[in-house]
């Protein structure tokens, strides 16, 4: 494999950073390749503004129109064409984060805000009354697999189907579906650390071994099948699931996944 | 009303920069007092590091135990007490942002991680087998309601109950839910733009004007009633939804609305 781990913690001595250092060794021992984005020792630019976009940069700035622009003219700022090719690159990504306020920290968010431009990771394919781009299962990044690597400091019940925080699975729906799955990266189940507010080093042994199992299974690992945009379960161009459908009564984002 | 407007666009001239603009004059008109928090032109720090904990932050950091310290010791940086002031100042807040890849933009993602601190937003209350803090309904923040103003560049339907992006109501619920009620803020229903990106100078007054009548209906807008922690609805450690509670087969986010 070619892995890209997207590492974002600002503690290297922290469990995040055990486990990045856990997964280069893990996979390099296996023989696969490995590139990291330590995005705080990188000193991320976490924000989107108009120097994102050199010259391709309106007054007053669009966002998704002079993201386009830029990487069709190759005017994006370096750091960010970087990461586009690391992307390229790879044939397996790990995000390795801790869960803050249930989504992932700013300087993650702000990776992706800067990196998934239009013309890379949407915007891409036709868009017309018959079709809606190549999206959810197709675009730039397909082929490609995913892994988020997560650390929660609160315990694994209030995160259950019926926790006071939601289902993990629909807290990470917007990233494993939204994000990934949108420019064509499929996700396997997430690797998710519970409790890590109170995990001692003595906790760690017992993590690095479930750790290492996750990592040198990946390639076996079946993806979470959520359900492809053009394929036919789909109305166009509404994009609401086609009636009969999920007969089951399910709600949510679970619909968008099939058996 | 007292109000605080946190702003996340790196445009003036955007649509959410007009959002904003008509939101203080709107509300400024109607007698209220309105604070804004204009994330991009304060050049608002958007990365938790030790910087933020001043004297508390420990080697190696620890964000959620040095952020509480940081909070009891008055260590925290400045900025971010000033926003945790405007916060306790305020009885209504509104959030101003485009959705990008369906959450928050970094910068306000950022405002989130460094303000809502240990102590503050979270971490209140006793915590033990019994209790497990002041959470989801009481808080710091308890009697404060909060409404996003949320700009979308796709169409309403990708959006619905069964559209293929995921229900607005649940990629909106980790922010409402999970970010906002957790120390004790009552959100009430959004105001979304859908379609933003098509959106031309002629539609504008008519979106104002929708605008304006939910800012000007705020104070009797029913909130989202979101189930509370401790008063009977969870299981008490587990925090999972007692047995009996939503027998129509829901799933998802929406066990944690009551009827």
């Amino acid at each position: 494999m070619k892995t890209l781990i997207v590492h974002a913690h600002p503690e290297s001595g922290s469990l995040n950073g055990s486990l990045t250092r856990h997964a280069v060794t893990t996979l390099e021992r296996a023989g696969h390749d490995v590139r990291v984005s330590d995005l705080y020792a990188m000193g991320w630019k976490p924000l989107v503004d108009a120097a994102d976009f050199g010259d391709a940069a309106s007054k007053p700035l669009r966002v998704a129109r002079d993201s386009g622009r830029a990487f069709d003219s190759g005017s994006l700022a370096p750091d960010v064409r970087a990461e586009q090719e690391k992307l390229l690159w790879a044939d397996t990504i790990i995000f390795q984060f801790p869960l803050w306020w249930y989504a992932m920290p700013a300087i993650l968010k702000g990776w992706v805000d800067r990196v998934f431009t239009s013309h890379f990771a949407y915007g891409v394919g036709e868009h017309s009354d018959t079709k809606y781009g190549e999206r959810y299962g197709e675009g730039t990044l397909a082929g490609r697999r995913a892994l988020l690597s997560v650390t929660i400091g609160g315990p694994e019940a209030h995160y259950a189907a019926r926790g006071i925080n939601g289902p993990i699975d629909d807290l990470l729906f917007p990233i494993q579906h939204g994000i990934l799955f949108y420019p064509g990266i499929e996700a396997v189940p997430p690797f998710v650390v519970y409790g890590s507010d109170r995990l001692s080093h003595e906790d760690f042994p017992a993590v690095a071994r479930a750790w290492e199992e996750r990592l040198l299974a990946l390639e076996e690992t079946e993806p979470i099948p959520f359900r492809r945009q053009n394929f036919g379960d789909y109305e166009i161009p509404s994009l609401t699931l086609k009636e009969g459908i999920e007969p089951r009564g399910r709600e949510g984002f679970a619909l968008h996944v099939s058996d």
